[in-house]
């Protein structure tokens, strides 16, 4: 057995949702427990419950105020926390829910969307101490007022990734209902692979361009704080994929293939990328990609409302035009967009498919291909078989790596 | 129109439930803020919720630990308060939600039935500074610890009671789903009138005897920091019934009726009273009444469930029998207990209607009649009869105080 070990976890909706499924997550705190480990559980809100508070919200008021909505979603997670402990305590541990404030996670003011300023774990230790598992509400915070902020959707892995590095650890585990970054979306691809390591850029990329595993915050707050992040199954003890420097194969050319079905193109005229950027940040939404070309800029702005990006573009002056027909293929590897050939192994491969690319953008670690929308798992397909993705890989660092966790 | 003022109301979870219900107290709020009156409104969980929570508790729990079950429990409030805010806030007015521990609600740490200690309304008088109507969540406080803690239930009236008092107020609206203090239960007694005003004590004591208006906590701390409450309909503008120093009737012997339909009376033997009171006490499970006869005492614990005292009395090594079949009526006035004419005609009335009460108990200003649970409207109707309080009683002093209240 593994020495004893302060750990952070992460526990998503759908390992909540149920009563069952609640119990089976506190068996398994539990037993690690019982195996002299320390835990500190990050929480979401069960299956659906956000989007519930959500829907009561938009009943009584068409416009919420952001500090009200956050009081009222935050909810969510402070209710699986309680639950979450009485159902440890059920099962013969100590345990101690402690909402986002309570666990000294602050934020600024920015109600809906805060950005994480400092974790003061005293509260955690001091519980930790006791002998307790301690269970954390996810995608809480409080603000320089006193007030509950919450993180933006998914915000739980960035508190988790947060409190980690608050507590001065190296490594988090994100149990979640994938057992792992596979090469390609498996609904899509049959034989798409697990990915034992990938690197933390790789991830970003990949979650810009559809992968939605784990939250792009998490990720970058991984990188400064030099976390690991574990994603793995909450149904199941194997080990998933873990997210590291370092977990970089020379022997890879292409880590991993996302998509998004859906990726809307605008099409701008009359105003600046510079202004066009700021009005969409100043409503916190960023661009995924801005090309010129003439007098016109394309635009797409992967994971925001298409009426917030008109309404946010017109109200600088500009004519904004949607092309909503498209969707997106990413391929996602370091230093793959610096590669001449991979480029064009890809267009030719594409171009075998009849599949043509309307808009091609390129990151050093992501190429992204705008095709039409009936196109995309073809395509997806397609390059996956092209670069090979189907062959097993080396994966020595993260078998190590995975052999160090609690299963 | 009456002079600008801060009051403080309070609306329970009937008058909460719903969004229509939601919303035609949000526009009760903003027209009296349109009037110029500054608000602070105590909410308690919307109708049925914290029920709900607490069979979530227990679908996970057997025996959910207390400061766990507050933190779950006090979801509700926070709910309904946030809700509250955004319903004024789309009907006009500036509006912000506190929880207990921002409204400064400070408690002991006795998790389920917290005791308040003291209220410190800074954040409260900030934000009514700014012009916000302030809703703040009724039931919570903080403990020593910085953990939310929960007043027992109905511990919403207590909240009202304890920030009209911190705020330096002598006066507090607790709007509910009925429209006042009746003579008897109106649904039992079809002439039962309603009271305009009523004594602190004689709420007291109709409270201790079933009439379960006000939580009797609410008006202890009425009483202890001179608040009169004005107890009145969430749906009318009508007033309701004042509970007040002073408002007690000397032409009216009786003040009202109350009744239990199920009272269980215990027998007990091994053990002294004060052994007794001591075992339920620790439980924080009030003995109701304690009779000694011969090496037998008596024994009524109104409002604590059953399991509950015979587990608490059996513990101490006593013998417990329980006598489920009865129910009780109580006459409620301010000295009565002390009077035997009272009692006299209380039991010639009872008498001629074949009713043989089992257990009579006093106290000053209440009389107790144990009675078959089968017999216990029929009396209530006979005592009504027999003690006129179909008749109409003078209220001016209650008038003139309700004519103060906005409407």
């Amino acid at each position: 057995m593994a020495a004893q070990r302060l750990f952070v976890w992460k526990f998503g909706g759908t390992s909540l949702a149920g009563t069952d499924r609640l119990r089976a997550v506190a068996e398994r705190l539990v037993a690690a427990h019982r195996a002299g480990h320390q835990l500190v559980v990050v929480l979401s809100a069960m299956g659906g419950s956000t989007d519930e508070l959500n829907a009561m919200a938009y009943s009584v008021s068409g416009r919420p105020q952001l500090r009200e909505l956050d009081a009222l979603l935050s909810v969510g997670e402070n209710i699986s926390c309680a639950l979450a402990a009485m159902a440890v305590q059920d099962a013969g541990a100590r345990a101690v829910s402690l909402t986002g404030p309570q666990a000294g996670i602050l934020t600024d003011g920015a109600h809906g969307n805060a950005r994480l300023r400092e974790v003061r774990p005293e509260r955690i230790r001091q519980e930790l101490a006791t002998g307790a598992i301690v269970l954390v509400t996810g995608y809480q915070g409080i603000s320089p007022a006193g007030d509950v902020t919450t993180l933006g959707r998914g915000g739980s892995d960035a508190s988790a990734v947060a409190i980690a590095a608050g507590l001065g650890l190296h490594e988090c585990e994100i149990f979640t209902d994938v057992p792992a970054v596979f090469t390609a979306d498996p609904r899509v691809v049959p034989g798409a692979r697990p990915l034992a390591a990938i690197s933390r850029d790789e991830m970003l990329q990949l979650a810009a361009a559809g992968a939605s595993v784990l939250q792009p915050r998490a990720v970058e707050l991984a990188a400064a704080h030099d976390v690991d992040v574990h994603v793995r199954s909450s149904f199941t003890n194997e080990p998933g994929t873990w997210l590291q420097e370092g977990a970089v194969f020379e022997s890879f050319e292409i880590t991993g293939i996302a998509h998004r079905d859906r990726e809307a193109l605008y099409t701008v005229t009359g105003a600046s990328p510079a202004t066009i950027m700021a009005a969409l940040a100043e409503r916190g939404a960023p661009a995924g990609a801005i090309v010129r070309n003439g007098s016109e800029i394309h635009l797409t702005a992967p994971g925001v409302e298409e009426p917030e990006v008109l309404e946010a573009v017109s109200a600088t002056g500009a004519q904004i035009v949607l092309l909503d027909e498209l969707g997106s293929v990413s391929l996602v590897g370091t230093g793959i967009g610096r590669r001449p050939d991979t480029m064009a192994r890809a267009l030719q491969a594409l171009e075998a498919e009849d599949i043509e690319p309307l808009l091609v953008t390129s990151t050093p670690s992501r190429v992204t291909f705008h095709v039409m929308r009936r196109a995309v798992d073809r395509a997806v397909r397609r390059l996956h078989t092209t670069f090979g993705l189907h062959q097993a890989a080396a994966v020595a660092l993260a078998l190590d790596r995975a052999a160090r966790s609690v299963s």
